[in-house]
């Protein structure tokens, strides 16, 4: 059973370049919290409980729209930290985001005020930072692609459900690249559309497999790409 | 007329957080450089030319589809600097953002590997690109938002156009709050749509009024919200 020092020094990669001070605040300001699924954690701009690092379970983080659309941003799962409900911590973040947990959840909780001062002492932090924005944000232009050009998703969820019918297994033995070279698509885009996949449910990857769990909502979602 | 030394400094808000021989070398790594209108700067990830502040002109940052359809994420005005023309200078960052120069340009260009030991050794550099994406970040998210929930842009200019009817006028004399109340919007969300109007071309803002400049693109933007 790790202490929470012990999760502080191993999630934290910034945690050996603290000074002995700033790992003494840190420590005594930090928290472990829990959320019950569906709780909502976040509700956008006002909000600005802290960072949030996720020990187990699931969070989300979505935008409502003004008509009320949600639209999911991206996962956090175990190790991930989420920043956006620090989003006070920047001036020029300009924009809700709202985070639910999505299965029963366990967090170390960093309080705004103290990440934010640590942010400004230590350039360890101040990068990681830069850093965790930085694939937040790379999340968020893989959406926006995904979402104003709906084809691929849809072209391999088709492809999916072709080679289970070929096949008569729910368990495709197929690599990733195979899986591109059917698609006109390179392995990376591929694997990162799998993985999309995998946390919405659609299906589990196996080294060289891939196991299709909701049949139903891939055929939703192959739609007119189903040959 | 500015040295480029004044420049640096009025350009850069941690300028003088630098040591003295960090400015020394920041100033001896950046050149002043033009580029032609419709000229390419930067063609995503393997291109690093490094940070680009705009002088004059006109910078426009986008991104490609896999089929070739362009989306416009922000542009550069004067004053403005182009981070992701240094996306390597982060690991994290796993998207491509194209360039290209709208106007006849003149910049400031800060070489990538310049700029990101500065980052590793100054907090203030640190700091200030964490402001600047999250700017970025903030403008795609907004985007994001209007081209999946197109509606506010539509009835804007359909209120535009039709507020220009009722008084014979190409310059209305309305303030943003009057617009907004208009649309049940709130002013800070015309007021960006307005921004994003003038700097489409359609429009240009004066103190309590909006001049219209082109209505035919107005016209095709208000569509259906046309009543």
């Amino acid at each position: 059973m790790q202490t929470q020092a012990d999760q502080l020094k191993d999630f934290l990669p910034f945690w050996e370049k603290l000074t002995a001070k700033q790992k003494e605040e840190l420590s005594s300001a930090v928290h472990k919290r829990h959320f019950e699924k569906g709780e909502i954690l976040h509700r956008g701009g006002d909000d600005c409980i802290g960072l949030l690092l996720v020990l187990s379970g699931q969070l989300r983080a979505y935008t409502v729209s003004e008509e009320g659309k949600e639209l999911t941003l991206y996962r956090l799962l175990e190790r991930d930290m989420c920043l956006f409900s620090a989003s006070c911590i920047l001036n020029s973040i300009q924009f809700d985001v709202m985070v639910t947990a999505e299965q029963d959840t366990d967090v170390l909780h960093i309080p705004s005020d103290v990440y934010k001062r640590l942010m400004e002492e230590s350039l360890s932090v101040a990068n990681y930072t830069n850093e965790l924005m930085a694939t937040h944000f790379s999340d968020v232009m893989w959406l926006m692609d995904q979402t104003l050009n709906k084809k691929l998703d849809s072209r391999l969820a088709a492809l999916l459900l072709e080679e289970q019918a070929f096949s008569g297994s729910d368990v495709l033995t197929l690599t990733h690249e195979q899986l591109g070279n059917h698609l006109g698509s390179v392995r990376e885009v591929v694997t990162r559309m799998l993985k999309y996949f995998q946390s919405e449910g659609l299906v589990r990857l196996g080294r060289g497999s891939v196991r299709l769990l909701d049949q139903e909502r891939l055929h939703q979602l192959a739609g007119d790409s189903l040959r």
